[in-house]
């Protein structure tokens, strides 16, 4: 059992290990398939033996623990989430979901408890998709929809995904053998924080998820004329920068609707010096919605608007399609546990959308989802201002804790 | 004297050689104090040997040339341009100002011809100020408006100005030692490339310069809130990249007055993932103007804009000056010598402007400046489409010459 008091700091300090693995040390940045990723791979492993699972990396990457039911080769409820962040990241994003769901298994574990499913814990190696620019490609390879071409997707540095997996001491021809048969697997439940302000304004610890927005992510390339500062007239340019602020103000602008989101989150600037006009631009845009209809109008609209503004500026542009993930709805029956076990720690049930995507929304394409969401201060994440209190951390593992011991697998399987 | 039909040839070739003397393999770009700076310096002393001069690096890496005068120690006529490069640069801004000179004393000194003063060609090693964001500091040294502070300043990799002199080999505290004393020099002349496209549209190959634009140059700083560019609602965020995108397009519009450009030539975005709200943005803003008033009163209304934008868009705003230089005139006497030397060639007289920023600006400082202009296609220059014909740049190098041999110093001095 879980002890008031305990639960919070011991899941604090834990939060407190990860965010200390780093790829520089003032700042919390930690990516797919990086001596980091490693590193905090082998943090939770230990973290999982010692709650009396037995562990192992995936062939994605994944890092994951198994604690058996009573009966041995059961089903597994799956709980996780996410051990990768962006640049500069919070440190609650992700690594709760995957500590409170080790704290549960072993609180599990001290009472010698065996439940009549298994319970595993994943630690997905990407979700943000900071490195290949695509995201979720942990979560892709367990639900089956990672596909062979995105091996060949490269960082920054020009290392393909495939390189970086050999690298990492995996084959990058094996990444099917982390797919996992719907059979073996009875629902996924993960734990996030909001990342939004719903449940602070409601003075709310704990919510349940009925949703998913869905999110396209585009790639933009701007080209113009790059010239001199000082010689080339203002009414003769092809300034690629120019248009561009033009396209990020047309984003902003369309988005300006209710559920719908749009950001413009990267730009370079190409040659890049003080006196030379930009001759090329690349930037990407960020577009969500609660319905999938929504955001595909947006995207229409912006695809039109972009191309005018090329053409009325003298630029061409090209608008690429780099991800695309559907609206997920979280499962009834998961929902109603979930609202129960809510209810039974003394917390007013509160269901909400989420307007960040989540690994759930390609577990969908394997297993029923449920989410479970606590709040944070200020809706902030994807910063180093993002933060929880201990209570709500302890009161969001206490909420997963009930949810796993009371678990009834759906009726429909 | 110049053989016709070899000299276009021989400066083709010679501007091919320092072209291929780069930082990276598909591009041309030679920055002050590189590896690459000292390879272009060993490869000009070594040509300006070969016309006979006794060649020297000064204090702050400028390699120079000198050509003795029929009395030694005579007072010299000081010729050149700069060598260092934009990102992804043409090959003649610059470089054709120094090969030319070099050519000119080459011919001198194949005839065994000594003049009443001596010459010098010097190759300033910055002049487009890509590493440390202020230009000319070849120049400033050489004029005596190099200040000590400038040592600081840092590149992107944090390697500060006083740092990267000493692994050049020169020493940081004796950057004095570059300065000239007046009266040893009679007179800065520089051959360059139009960059604009007057002469083309004139269709002449050769002019004489005016007036040079004055500049200022700004970095600004543009701080909001990162966040979640799934959660946080549209009129929630402070969003540091559409401010700035606003800026952009303000510096455009405020700038377009005749004489007047401005620019946007660098922007970085922080964090710069694609799926968070950026929550800081640098940018610069490169204005010029023939005429500092015009100038001074478009950097007026734009600092007054910036701050509304800031203001209305909840970030803060920070424009900090980097760089200022007045707008410098040619000496009436050396424009007559200059248009009379155009005018024996058998070319027509134009005299210009120039919007582009030279050597010229800090050298007015030490003595009197003349600029002689040779045409380029399309006014294109900072990019890899510069292009000059080798008829051209003997013309140019023809009209220097005979500068140089009818050169009758100022009876002012």
């Amino acid at each position: 059992m879980l002890t008031t008091g305990n639960i919070g700091a011991e899941i604090a300090a834990r939060i407190g290990a990860l965010a200390a693995i780093s790829e520089d040390r003032t700042t919390l940045t930690r990516v797919f398939l990086s001596a980091e990723h490693r590193q905090a791979n082998e943090c939770v492993a230990s973290w999982m033996r010692a709650a009396g699972m037995t562990t192992r990396i995936d062939a994605i990457g994944n890092v994951l623990g198994r604690y058996e039911a009573a009966r041995l080769g059961a089903p597994a409820l799956l709980l996780g989430s996410h051990l990768d962040t962006v640049r500069d990241a919070g440190k609650y994003d992700g690594m709760l979901g995957v500590v409170s769901a080790i704290a549960c298994v072993a609180s599990l574990s001290q009472a010698d408890e065996r439940l009549p499913f298994a319970i595993e814990v994943i630690g997905f190696g990407d979700e943000e998709g900071v490195r290949f620019g695509t995201t979720m490609l942990g979560s892709r390879a367990v639900a089956g929809s990672f596909t062979p071409d995105l091996l060949a997707r490269q960082d920054k540095a020009g290392c393909s995904m495939a390189e970086a997996l050999s690298a990492f001491g995996l084959d990058p021809t094996g990444v099917a053998g982390a797919v996992r048969k719907p059979g073996d697997i009875l629902a996924y439940v993960e734990l996030h924080i909001e990342q939004g302000p719903v449940l602070e304004a409601k003075d709310i610890p704990v919510g349940c998820v009925t949703s998913i927005s869905g999110a396209a992510r585009f790639e933009v390339e701007v080209v113009g004329q790059a010239g001199h500062a000082g010689t080339v007239p203002m009414d003769a340019r092809s300034d690629a920068l120019a248009a561009s602020a033009q396209c990020v103000l047309a984003v902003e602008h369309r988005c300006r609707e209710p559920g719908l989101v749009g950001t413009v989150g990267e730009l370079t600037v190409e040659p890049g010096a003080i006196n030379v006009i930009p001759g090329r631009v690349r930037f990407t845009i960020d577009i969500r919605a609660p319905e999938d209809a929504q955001r595909r109008r947006a995207t229409d609209d912006l695809r039109t608007e972009i191309a005018a503004i090329g053409a009325q500026r003298k630029v061409t542009t090209a608008m690429r399609l780099i991800h695309e993930l559907a609206a997920a709805r979280c499962a009834p029956w998961l929902m109603t546990q979930i609202g129960d076990a809510i209810a039974a720690e003394g917390i007013a049930r509160v269901n909400l959308p989420s307007g960040a995507g989540h690994d759930g929304m390609a577990m969908v394409g394997l297993t029923d989802i449920g989410m479970i969401f606590v709040r944070c201060a200020g809706g902030i994440s994807h910063s180093p201002a993002e933060s929880i209190t201990e209570a709500d951390a302890e009161a969001g593992t206490r909420v997963l804790l009930r949810f796993i011991r009371d678990f009834k697998p759906s009726k429909a399987r």
